[in-house]
């Protein structure tokens, strides 16, 4: 089960490392294919803390050595199975640094830019996968609470990371959905600074400004 | 193609109304069922003001007096053909009125007791279903500019009511996704009373706030 539609990497990863030369698994490329599908059920069906990588690799049919040869390690391996477009710890190395008040500024910035160029269709798909499989949806549970929470609201919120956290995923969840899969004017087309200057305030309160 | 996955009434209203008794159309129940597929098809076409009377019914196949006779006009068969799980001209009635500073608490309660009665399982259905079709889609943001634009943000707004709208969308959708499809903690579990402080003040600056 894929979370969503971009292109699987395995067959090309295999041209360029030779696959069928090597034990009993025939290539690289299929060695990494397997260690994502395996990664997606499992990750999903123990969550990421109670999935291991011993696990993961004994579903796959390969020895554990090879999650941290194909993405060393577990985490990345939980990045590559949610299959995003972007790669969130480098996205988030952008935005986290300056200061924490103008934090949803540089979120809401770099968010616009991510969906404006992948556009809506690959959103659609990943949000009709979530809407229609739990394990998708599991997988990106795990997500807004390894990644959101952890790396980015407990940097700057000292208070509920958690509820700050989910809050912000509601913000960006729906502003992604009705700008790029409803299509609804005027956010449709608006441009990123009027945008920011509407919804920047409102992140700002669930990052940093004071809750029940 | 239906909306959503309640059940479609069509056929209880058949047999009430004693079907097979009358004209070309076999009965009233199957020229209900029949305007609503036509409304559909013909609104997501050509949108809300575009679709007339006299083209639903022609595709149909039934006199254009029919829609007054099964629906009352051309809007309440427009909100029949979302198939939502609760009459949105009733709702909206039970949270204009009172002060316009609190509306967005109002309307924030009106809407965790409907999702929370109805369950997750119906919105995902719904939003799968709009992530998948196109003319999904097109309804809703019909749905979105006629009924929230119209009929909620112009009362209390009186500027940028179509940019304040897709705003409140953005929220409230968003709470929706997170709450009750994606069930992310703490959010999915919150009680009414911690969701609505936290929510209400970034919705009440989409709806009254200041904007750029």
């Amino acid at each position: 089960m894929h979370v969503a539609a971009v292109p699987d990497e395995s067959t090309e990863l295999a041209g360029k490392d030779g696959p069928r030369r090597r034990g009993r698994r025939p290539g690289g490329g299929d060695t990494r294919a397997a260690l994502l599908d395996a990664a997606r059920v499992v990750f999903a069906e123990r969550g990421y803390d109670g999935a291991t990588v011993r696990a993961i690799a004994e579903r796959a049919g390969v020895d554990p050595a090879m999650v941290n040869h194909w993405f060393g390690g577990k985490e990345p391996l939980f990045v590559a199975a949610l299959n995003l477009p972007v790669d969130p710890a480098a996205a988030l190395n952008e935005v986290l640094p300056g200061d924490p008040e103008l934090l949803a500024e540089r979120i809401l910035g770099r968010f616009l830019q991510l969906w404006d160029t992948t556009g809506g269709a690959q959103l659609a798909t990943l949000i009709q996968s979530i809407a229609s499989h739990d394990a998708a949806a599991s997988l990106l549970r795990e997500f807004i609470t390894r990644v959101l929470v952890i790396k980015v609201v407990a940097t700057v919120a000292p208070d509920r990371p958690e509820l700050r956290a989910t809050l912000c995923g509601t913000q960006l969840f729906g502003l992604a959905f009705v700008r790029y899969v409803l299509k609804v004017e005027p956010l449709a087309s608006a441009d990123h600074a009027t945008i920011i200057a509407a919804v920047a305030p409102n992140l700002q309160r669930y990052l940093t400004g004071p809750l029940p």
